[in-house]
């Protein structure tokens, strides 16, 4: 679909800035247009200027009428509660595409892929990984990009919005560079891109080879979008596979400024951030000993003053630049990537 | 099958130390008796004793007759080549179960599974992982059992082996001591367990807390399998996902001595041991600060002086215990493990 218009489905979630970020990211990065976000919860408010409606049949009352719902927040362990069931039926009924980054397969869910074929809707899922993966081969570290890597101290703390919007700057700068989705949100957003989290164990490395490989094709720097930390209880596994087998040359290090225990997991504390940086570096592959270039702060929670302040002191601790490209814009992290290349990136 | 009696399918690779390590494994391990080995490239050769035949139909003909065949090889990314096909038809024509550790389910193989049927032979994968798994919940820290995971420099190089020598020898002393599989020789061995390598991969530590549970209403000891390592460029992501995931309190390090490099990935080197130690700890969850209680040395290319060589520099190189348990015994690791828990673990 060339005219792609989404109604977002992020029942209860809407405003919620760790489960709605799907909606956030699509809203704020994609090159489709949204009409509405379908939450009862929360209906009347609105997503950056997008509106809020109680229902699919409130959203499909919006015009520019939407032609594909998302399911635009991330469930725990990404199943199917039984009331979603509900909102799903009624995008397909009402002839509306759909795509899903849930583990969950909904294109193999009986009931919905009937529904589907009966109103001529399509559905997509968008965490679906491909049939081909294997264990990675070292071809990651034989490709001519550069790559740079988000990492994180936790989850939903903006690792792919970082590598988006360093991607966009290096772009308006005449770099042939390429934002390399490992993620659901970051696949509705590029349009490609392997879901790492839901490969077999086994092949999250070459997963992520294959995602480098691929983006060295498409451009000469890459920005891998970042999943999990190497600190988070539930998915480190995830956060060193992708950081082993994607083989980057830098990492840019992401943290919620003032965060001190990961969320949703109390008992489980993050380190302050230059133990983070030394272990994130100690963990470096030998062939590719990936160094910290940068911490990207999120200060959303903050005022100007304290966001500056948090970002001085984040400097102060690491030694190394910091800011908070979402806020403040990406190019003072960005020169900090560049810098660690005297030589050079080709420009297209 | 009670009377489970195995013939072991290892073509190409029965004496191959790396690739025929299931069929090592459950030839000196598994509670079940093997009457063959089928290698074309190796018969006349032995395993641990055990005959290696040309093909299935020589392996039918020794005495006891096997009932069940066993895909006794890891084959890279565990994928079914075709000559093997051959070898799995010839099997399940002779009315023998198979049992299989590969990614591909060999259940879900059509021509297979029809064979199967036809000839009433039941295809068990031992690496299917179960269809409910989800992300950790924080119930690995909630057992009572103390849990020991043995972790390691590189795969393929004792981990399993010496998990089971160190719970052997625990049952021996009295205690309440279970050996918790996490790949499919271990689950071959023991007859339940979960292939943490087979699971979607943001499950990896769901998998891995499942395991430990399960172990606590076995007993109060867990000896649990590593997997990988994590400084592995493949398979690091398993490696660090189930060490999170397994919350244990201490570890036991296997190395293969003398080893310098990844086994089959050149120009990755192996961490001296202090090193491998250091980053062990520091990656341990502040919630489960798990510290390396003792080296174990895969000795068995060397002589034994060497051996015992090996072994002395490990001590002084990490300042801990060291030895090889499959070749000298248990005991001193065992004593290494026990003597960090000074109020004791309780016995039977």
């Amino acid at each position: 679909v060339s005219d792609k218009r989404y109604l977002i489905l992020a029942e209860g979630k809407a405003l919620d800035p760790h489960y709605g970020k799907t909606a956030r990211g699509v809203i704020l990065y994609g090159p489709h247009p949204v009409s509405a976000l379908v939450d009862s919860e929360n209906a009347g408010a609105d997503v950056e200027g997008i509106p809020v409606v109680a229902s699919v049949e409130d959203g499909l009352a919006v015009e520019p009428r939407a032609n594909t719902a998302l399911v635009g927040v991330a469930l725990a362990g990404g199943r199917l509660p039984a009331e979603w069931r509900v909102l799903l039926r009624a995008v397909l009924e009402g002839g509306l595409d759909l795509e899903s980054g849930m583990h969950e397969l909904l294109s193999e869910d009986p009931e919905l892929a009937d529904l589907a074929r009966r109103h001529g809707a399509e559905i997509r899922d968008l965490r679906k990984p491909p049939a081909d993966l294997s264990v990675s081969s070292g071809a990651n570290l034989l490709q001519e990009a550069t790559v740079v890597l988000t990492v994180g101290s936790d989850c939903a703390i903006g690792k792919k919005s970082v590598a988006i919007e360093l991607d966009r700057e290096a772009r308006g700068r005449g770099l042939r560079s390429v934002f390399v989705p490992t993620g659901q949100t970051g696949i509705a957003i590029a349009g490609w891109g392997i879901a790492v989290d839901a490969v077999v164990a086994d092949f999250l490395a070459g997963a992520a080879e294959r995602l480098v490989v691929e983006g060295a094709r498409r451009g000469d720097l890459l920005f891998v979008e970042g999943q999990g930390s190497i600190v988070h209880p539930q998915f480190s596994g995830v956060a060193l596979g992708l950081y082993h087998g994607s083989a980057p040359h830098l990492l840019v290090l992401c943290h919620m400024a003032g965060a001190t225990e990961i969320d949703g997991c109390p008992g489980h504390p993050i380190p302050p951030l230059p133990e983070l940086v030394g272990l994130h570096e100690a963990l470096a592959l030998p062939a590719r000993p990936a160094r910290v270039a940068a911490i990207a702060l999120n200060t959303h929670r903050l005022g100007d003053t304290e966001a500056r302040r948090a970002i001085d002191e984040a400097e102060e601790e690491t030694g190394l630049p910091a800011d908070d490209p979402v806020r403040f814009g990406p190019v003072r992290l960005l020169d900090a990537v560049l810098q660690r290349f005297p030589s050079g990136i080709r420009t297209g």
